[in-house]
C-alpha cells in the first residue's frame, strides 16, 4: 500500500546502472553554494575550508549486515575497530589526519549489551590507534540486522590536500602494501562457514591463514605509508584507497583526472601467502587484487622525478604509468597483450587465461 | 554460527536499560584527547573548535525503515526532506547555522531508480529550504529495508553556542510553536493503513487532517523561531530539539544542567486541531506533547529578565521554571497536583487521567 506516492512510470532496477551509476545519477545536477565548500560529491572525502591554513576533510561509510559483514564469522570486536579504519582510510587518502568520529549503529533486539560492549570494544581500540575523538553519534534499533555508519573528520595543510582527479600524463602509478589479501581472506572464512553449516561438529580450520585473516578481519588504515611519503618529501599528484578493488580504482583516478592508465600484471603486489593460498582455491590471485578490495592500502600517482625517492623502498610499488585520456585503463598481462579493465569486467581475462 | 566470539557470560537484553541507558553505558569511559575537540557524546551535536571566532557542530541521525518510517504511508519525496530536517534541527538547537550534509543510503534490491529520485528530490528540496551544500556521501545495498544516516555540519560564533547543560536554577523553560501534532499525524497515518489492510478498496480518509500530517510526514526545523530569538536579542542559557517528546528533553535537560524542572500542564502549546482531534482518537494531548515526539520544536531556557522580549510573541511559550536539581522534573497539573515525569512514565498518569 501507498497511498501518497505518484505511481511510477518506469521501474529501473539499481542493478541496471551499478552502484557507481547511481550515484552519478542521483547527483549528477548538484550544486554546492556555501563559500566554505570546497570538495562535494565525488572524492574519497569531502572538504571544507575551515581557516587560512587547513582543510577540513571528512567522509562517511555505511557497513550493513548481510552486505559488508557476516556475523558467523566477524567477531564484534573487529567490526568495530574496522568501521573506524573504513572511514580513516577515506581521510587519510586526501592525505590528511584524522582526528574525530560520529559513529551510529542501527540494532535489533537480538543483539545484547556485552555484545554491543564488545564492537564498542573494537571502536575504542581502533579511537586508540589512530589517536581519534569518538565525539558523537546515533544509537537507534533496526528491525532487522547490524548496521554501523562512520563518520570520520580530519585536517589537512591546503596546499598539502590530494585529490583523485590530480592524475597527470606520465605520472607514474605506485601502490603501498600488497594487494588481494583482504578478498582471500574472506574466502577461508566463506569456506569454513560452509563446512561447518554441513557439519556442525568439524571445527573450523583457520590454521596457517593469519595473514589473510587480519587482513580481512582486521585491517589497518594506510596511516603509517603517508607518513613514509612524507619522511620521504613526495607530494603524490593523486591518490584514493583501495576498498573497492585496484580495477574499480584505478578507474575512478583515471575518470576524475581525465586521463588514461596503463598497469602491469607482474609489478601488482602480492604478498606470497596470497600467490599461494590463491592457487589452491583455484582463484588467479591478480584477480584477488583487481576485484577484491577491502585492502584499504592507498593507490597514488607521483611525478616521474619522485622515482629516485620510492624506488628502493620495499613499502611502495610502481605499478603502472598514467596516459592519455584516449588510451583508457588498462592491464598489460604478462604477454604483453593489453586488455582494457572496467570495475567489473576482467573477470572474463582471468577465466580465460585459467582456462 | 560464531567461530571466533568469546562465549558472552551474560546476556543482558537491551530493553533492560533503554536506549537512554544503553548510550551511556557505552560512552560512559570515552575521553577525548584532541585539543580541538570541544563537545563530545551528550549534546544534540558535537562541536570541534575550528578557528579564532567560530565552532563548528556536527550531528548524525539514522532512520530506520520499519522503526522510525513506514513506506506504506511515507512518500519517498517527503521522507528524504524529513531526513535531512532532523539533523538540521540538532545543528539548530546548539544555536547554529547548518550548512553541508553528507548522506548515506542502504538499499535493498526492491528500490528502483526512480523511488531513489523520489527520495533526493526531497533531500534536494530540504538543501534548499535550508541552504545546505550535500557534500558527500555513501550509497550501499541492505539485505532488507532502507536505511538512510544523514550527517549535518554547521557552524556557530563561540560566544553564541547554547548547550543542554547551561539551565540555571529560576529561569524560564520555553517551548517554541506547538506540541504533539506530528505524533498525533502519525496515528492518523496509522489508522489508515489498518482500515487499508482490512479492505483495500476503502480509500484513506486523511481530510481535514493537513496540519498533522503535514507536521508528520514534512516537518520544519525550528531555523524561523532562532532567527526571531536572535532579532529579539536573547541569548539561551540551555536548548535542545524536541524529537523524542517533551519529556524526554526536559530531562535532558535537567540531568546535563544537574537542575530541577516544573512545567505546567496548563501551558504545554498544543494547536487546536490537535486539542480536538486526539479527543476523538480518545487519546489525552498533553500525552502527546510529552510522549509523541518527533515535533521538531526548540525547547530552552532563558534567564527571567529576558521574559519581558518573550511575553508578547505567540511564537514561543513560557511552559514552566527551572528549580533546584533535587526537586527532579515535575509536571504540575490543572489540579495542583504534582507528578514527577520520566520518559516513558507519563503513561500511567495520563490513563489515571482518562478514567
Amino acid at each position: 500500500m501507498q497511498f501518497f506516492d505518484k505511481k511510477e512510470e518506469t521501474r529501473t532496477p539499481i542493478s541496471d546502472i551499478g552502484e557507481f551509476g547511481l550515484i552519478e545519477h542521483l547527483t549528477k545536477d548538484i550544486k554546492t553554494n556555501n563559500i566554505n565548500t570546497i570538495k562535494g560529491i565525488g572524492d574519497d572525502a569531502a572538504v571544507i575550508d575551515i581557516d587560512e591554513k587547513n582543510f577540513q576533510v571528512i567522509s562517511k561509510d555505511l557497513l550493513v549486515e548481510g552486505v559488508h559483514f557476516d556475523l558467523a564469522y566477524t567477531p564484534l570486536k573487529h567490526l568495530g575497530y574496522k568501521s573506524v579504519v573504513v572511514s580513516v582510510s577515506d581521510i587519510i587518502s586526501m592525505y590528511a589526519k584524522a582526528q574525530h568520529i560520529i559513529v551510529g549503529i542501527a540494532i535489533s533486539n537480538r543483539f545484547t549489551v556485552e555484545a554491543l560492549d564488545e564492537l564498542y570494544s573494537g571502536i575504542k581500540l581502533a579511537c586508540e590507534k589512530y589517536n581519534l575523538d569518538l565525539i558523537g553519534g546515533d544509537t537507534t534499533s533496526s528491525s532487522s540486522g547490524l548496521m554501523i555508519s562512520v563518520t570520520a573528520i580530519g585536517k589537512v595543510e591546503k596546499n598539502k590536500i590530494v585529490y583523485r582527479s590530480g592524475a597527470k600524463k606520465n605520472d607514474l602509478v605506485v601502490a603501498s602494501g600488497d594487494l588481494g589479501a583482504a578478498f582471500l581472506g574472506l574466502q577461508v572464512l566463506k569456506r569454513e562457514k560452509n563446512i561447518f553449516l554441513q557439519n556442525p561438529k568439524v571445527q573450523p580450520d583457520l590454521s596457517g591463514h593469519d595473514y589473510i585473516l587480519q587482513r580481512q578481519l582486521k585491517p589497518e588504515a594506510a596511516e603509517r605509508y603517508i607518513k613514509i611519503l612524507e619522511e620521504l618529501k613526495i607530494q603524490p599528484n593523486s591518490m584514493i584507497d583501495v576498498s573497492d578493488g585496484l580495477s574499480s580504482e584505478l578507474i575512478h583516478i583515471a575518470k576524475s583526472s581525465k586521463v588514461g592508465i596503463n598497469v602491469y600484471e607482474d609489478k601488482i603486489p602480492i604478498d606470497h601467502t596470497v600467490m599461494n593460498f590463491s592457487n589452491d582455491l583455484n582463484l588467479n590471485p591478480i584477480y584477488c587484487a583487481l576485484n577484491g578490495g577491502e585492502d584499504y592500502e592507498v593507490l597514488f600517482t607521483i611525478k616521474q622525478d619522485d622515482y629516485k625517492k620510492i624506488e628502493k623502498d620495499p613499502d611502495f610499488t610502481v605499478i603502472g604509468y598514467v596516459t592519455d585520456e584516449s588510451e583508457g585503463v588498462n592491464l598489460i598481462t604478462n604477454d604483453g597483450s593489453s586488455h582494457p579493465l572496467d570495475a567489473k569486467g576482467w573477470d572474463s581475462i582471468v577465466k580465460n587465461q585459467n582456462t
